[in-house]
């Protein structure tokens, strides 16, 4: 399904996109939220907890400050609690004194954890917690070891600092996920990451409280797990680039000592062509078969009609179900295109023999097959939608992306199912887009025992155009947003509220080493052959990558160097949103008519002013090249949103076609074959909308707005 | 020495660094060197070769570029032309093909290698090359792979870019070594740096072709490396941080294929805390003992007169001899305060009996044990300074504190050396200052015999103040000027040249993944919780850390978070220079003054304007705090300097008493105590004084100021 709702559902996804992205669409739903969301002071916390009571008062955080455990304390608690206190000394410059305080009454924070909760996390496990904090003290109360590691990122998230000092505001929290099931998909097939990428991404998690790695393992480009069964899988299907099994242990305990659960997914019949260059035999149709460098959907998939192929997937899933603890597995099965099978006299013999009608049945009797060495080896079965089949066993889960309408119609049926329509981290969207999403929406008319069966979701992390140096900014700070849809209450929807705590929960997923905003200098520095990269950065805060566009603009595969412009820039620009948002003040709001004003010609000016720095620089950086028509288009319009802010301001009409032809410009930018996008254009229309509907705003500034206000009342009278 | 040059020397130190650091004094050094240097065309190549010559064609770098190995070829140089062309790709972002081009003759990039040298590097190894670049072809041609592998870094470092893209300059380069031994010295017992560290930062060494790291792996707060004979000295020393012999081996190996050899050093008998805590029995006073978290020179000591503790060190030294391929071990031997041993009745009576008149005699014993140790396990010795006694072998090397006149010395001694002194790269001191320290000065007086004993010298980063967050910043690029001075030859001199390739390098050195540059957002995000960080970047272009006043501003130890604005500074300010350079020239090179004025205008005003920001970020982030009283003095400062330009311009005097009041205020400035200081207080103070000494400056323009030169010429006719 990848694939698939990347080239068949595009339009649609694209449609709906544009809805969701609209300034006026996300301003409007904002308001909406706000109405409807559980009232709750203003703080920083993402994901929201459950219920927030915030009281007034503040806890010092000085240099005395101390921790203390009561009750269980095991290993993992105390790595985990040490971890936090070493963030927070990071965060404050102070020297805190080493371990527990030896009398709890006295410490600044205390952990009350009744037990050890599960040793290997599991789904269900308890994460619940409650976090009290007074003058004096805070405690952080759960019933698990993963529930306190959740209290305390919450805790490190309420650390704030004025000038009085650090502090932690007086506050009750109380609180549990919504869903069991809150993942990130890595992809390390298609683009290789190393085991600290994937470290530091699972720090990254266990701080938006996620639970779950689905560790995308093998693809028709790459195989990254040693099998020390089938030593030439990883050998020959991974250029050198796979996790020997300590590693992946390594990780495996890494995610645990964080309460996140590690699910593999080992992808099969389809998407399987790196196995088959060191095993071409699995394969349908006869090889050599080589690493697939580029990508989309390929005819390669293993012979489903060879006892043969059965044995080894055995063998080879045996010995991962040995590797990984986790309970479930997750086999794929997506995306065959059924070419080598309709072309194999012997598949199709098969086939004729066992009453196949179709490759859909073909693929349904290698998924109960598959099914049942899963359940022998004693994990249960993940797979994508494809898998769904009445022969197979109800505890599998199916993930899905085809909404959580068809989820809500498997939960019906009986089948748990976690959703992965719109989480894909890979189409560079927006967080707001995923951010509104739900699993499971509201009037989805499911009995509450049909709704325990939407588990939950997972963000998809797909690595085409994802390397090594941009992959913490193609999932951070986006995966936060997704994360609260997963844990927070389904009411909590405020757009501009998750913005705002996104941009301090970005600043603090850096304390774990992320990189997705020190990514951005590098990559410009190269670009720009070590010049200022300033213009840079104010070009890119206008712009946005695009997943689409790019391979039609220009091809990519799993060998192209991914340092391009398109690759340096960012999904989500907050140029573009408080641009966005001074022009929708603008049109709006004229009492702060006069600010917004200045705000939005800055920006515009700051734009338009990018143009000669970068031509400059493209005459020495080749790279720079592509700034080249960005910048042109980005003046052009800037200039016409500058006119517009002139006729805003004096209150004069623009002449007869201006609208027109400044429409058209607009129009002609977009249509621009490019790798990126303008998210600024829908304000720039509504901009230049506003100035040509004179005299509605024909005023300059407060004073006069308020005058021109009572003028009109007195006309009225 | 470490400690003792800190101290004893400090006055000393100082003074000759005031020295260099003036503009005038090393402008003036810059004009001496370039009439004294080669004739050399503009190149960005760090370190210079022996020599260059570009003739003025250019060879295409597109697409189809390919490569090409002619003669031998192995493992390891394959793997380097393969990391060469995977950094071109990136750097250019085309998809090179894969593995090497059929027919040499047909190839842009060929390497010519007669053969394999040492497997495992060592001293004196050839790792000249040649590199010639026709319009066609580039050849690189060397004695041995790691001959090889510099010519790669040469050619990577000739890329160059302009609007007809990218490509390579037609040249002719012959290049070897000054000297043999050229080094860096890791400190990773005081703050600990992971194996990721040492590997990019090996990387970085390869690029400026070091060949030495100096692994500084035991002191008073750390021992960090595994030892399966006594695992309690890792276990117990080391907070767990340490290095296991599969990662040193893994270390080693990527060295090696580097060309880089790795020294490993055990610093006996002092400095030696750490291994008390799980061997008390080996300390002068009964323990027991903790990691030691302070910084400076402690009185624990190796107790020198118990045979247990020298068949201990022959063990754990046996173990290291066979861990370590390298055929010198680095034996530490330095800053023992004695008084251990004095105040041990046990070591005084082994004194008295054994002739041994203090405790350098009783330490030159010690030496010569453990010197027979190290011999019997097949190793050289190397030490610092204080090993250097008549009964030690003659092929020990000696790491010399004191400077080239005594590395001279020692040579005309027999006695091989090599400089350190000059190279402290925890000073924070300007890239020019170690730059201009030579191993081996013109006029030394040494014979071809004497002078081949200077074997180098190591650049020297400790670790008091280094975090794995901002170690890269502290290292780079500083270390590419020193690289260059132990490479190229003795005339390579130019100082502003080095800068003007120095920033060139430094971008390429991001390449390989080291953080110099993207340290630095980070650490002010977290400083300025998530605020806009323009303002303190621009701060920080007027400061330099340091190193002295810090620990008198305010005690750090091991545990202390390293995140505060002395952490984020940059040792080496682009800004500060730019601002010294266009006061000189805005003073004395007045045809050009205008542009001069409106740059030293603009860098004043932008620090001037820091104040009011920074004022507001403290009020939001504790941390900031540290940033106020600099801004205010910043302002100040910046505001006597708009004075001074004013009465430049309009050729007006300043009232009497102007300028003293001005010089007053910047050595009230430069005398608070602070973390930092203001390398631009020199620049700033030459700008009052030639505003004061009107009217030798009475002109505002070219055209005046030629008006001006020609009405002189007229009075003197």
């Amino acid at each position: 399904m990848k694939e698939r709702i990347r080239t068949l559902k595009r339009a649609l996804v694209c449609s709906l996109l544009l809805v969701t992205l609209a300034p006026r669409a996300s301003a409007q739903e904002a308001r909406t939220a706000a109405a409807a969301a559980v009232p709750s002071p203003r703080h920083n916390l993402m994901p929201t907890p459950s219920s927030v009571r915030l009281l007034g008062g503040r806890m010092k955080v000085e240099p005395a400050f101390s921790v203390a455990v009561q009750g269980h304390a095991d290993a993992r608690l105390l790595a985990g609690l040490e971890r936090a206190v070493r963030r927070l000394e990071r965060r404050t410059g102070f020297e805190f004194a080493r371990g527990l305080a030896e009398i709890p009454a006295a410490a600044n924070l205390v952990i009350q954890c009744r037990g050890a909760g599960p040793a290997t996390p599991e789904l269900g496990q308890d994460e619940s917690y409650a976090l009290e904090v007074s003058e004096r003290q805070a405690f952080v109360n759960s019933a698990t070891v993963v529930g306190a590691l959740r209290g305390l990122e919450t805790f490190l998230q309420l650390v704030t600092a004025d000038g009085g000092g650090y502090f932690v505001p007086e506050a009750r929290i109380g609180d549990a996920p919504r869903f069991p099931w809150r993942g990130l998909l890595m992809d390390v097939a298609r683009h290789w990451q190393p085991v600290e990428a994937v470290k530091r991404n699972l720090d990254g998690m266990a701080a938006v409280k996620l639970n779950v790695l689905h560790w995308h393992l093998t693809d028709d480009q790459g195989f990254r797990v040693e099998s020390k069964t089938f030593p030439r899988l990883h050998r020959m299907g991974s250029d050198g680039n796979f996790y020997t099994q300590e590693e992946v242990r390594e990780v495996i305990a890494y995610a645990a000592a964080r309460g996140i659960r590690v699910v593999p997914e080992f992808d099969v019949p389809g998407h399987s062509t790196s196995w088959f260059v060191g095993h071409p035999e699995l394969a349908t149709a006869p090889g050599p078969y080589q690493i697939e460098r580029r990508f989309g959907i390929f005819d390669a998939a293993m012979d489903p009609t060879k006892e043969e192929t059965y044995k080894f997937l055995d063998r080879f899933l045996g010995e991962m179900a040995a590797l990984f603890p986790e309970a479930y597995m997750h086999v794929g099965g997506d995306e065959v295109t059924g070419k080598h099978w309709r072309l194999s006299p012997q598949v199709q013999a098969f086939m004729a023999k066992n009453n196949l009608a179709d490759k859909h049945a073909l693929q349904a009797y290698f998924n109960r097959r598959v099914s049942q060495m899963v359940t022998k080896h004693g994990k249960k079965m993940v797979g994508w939608d494809e898998i769904l089949h009445p022969d197979l066993p109800r505890d599998i889960v199916v993930q899905s992306w085809r909404g959580a309408e068809s989820l809500a119609e498997g939960a019906r049926k009986g089948y748990a199912g976690i959703l992965s329509n719109g989480y894909y981290l890979d189409y560079l969207l927006p967080a707001a887009t995923h951010y509104l999403v739900d699993p499971l929406p509201e009037g989805s008319g499911l009995s509450a025992q049909e709704a325990a069966r939407v588990l939950g979701g997972e963000a998809c992390m797909w690595a085409e155009y994802v390397g090594q140096e941009n992959i913490d900014s193609r999932i951070w700070p986006r995966l936060a947003a997704v994360a609260e849809r997963f844990w927070s209450p389904r009411e909590v929807r405020d757009v501009e509220d998750m913005y705002r705590r996104l941009e301090a929960v970005s600043v603090q997923l850096e304390e774990v080493g992320l990189t997705h905003r020190s990514y951005q200098g590098r990559m410009l520095r190269r670009l720009a052959g070590g010049e200022e990269t300033r213009t840079l950065e104010t070009l890119l805060g206008a712009l946005r990558p695009t997943l689409f566009e790019r391979a039609k603009h220009r091809p990519v595969t799993q060998l192209t160097p991914l340092t391009r412009l398109v690759d340096a820039a960012a999904p989500d620009s907050r140029a573009a949103r408080e641009f966005a948002s001074a022009v929708a003040g603008l049109v709006e709001d004229a009492p702060r008519f006069q600010s917004r004003r200045e705000r939005v010609r800055a920006l515009l000016e700051e734009w338009r002013g990018v143009q000669p720095a970068v031509r400059v620089s493209a005459d020495r950086s080749p790279l720079m090249r592509d700034a080249v028509p960005l910048a042109d288009g980005l003046a052009e319009m800037s200039a016409a949103g500058l006119e517009a802010v002139q006729y805003l301001s004096h209150a004069s009409a623009p002449p007869p076609g201006w609208r027109e032809e400044r429409l058209a410009l607009f129009d002609r930018v977009a249509r621009t074959p490019s790798e990126v996008d303008f998210p600024i254009i829908p304000a720039l229309r509504r901009l230049v909308h506003a100035a040509a509907e004179q005299p509605r705003l024909r005023t300059s500034s407060a004073a006069e707005w308020s005058a021109h206000v009572r003028a009109l009342a007195e006309e009225k009278k």
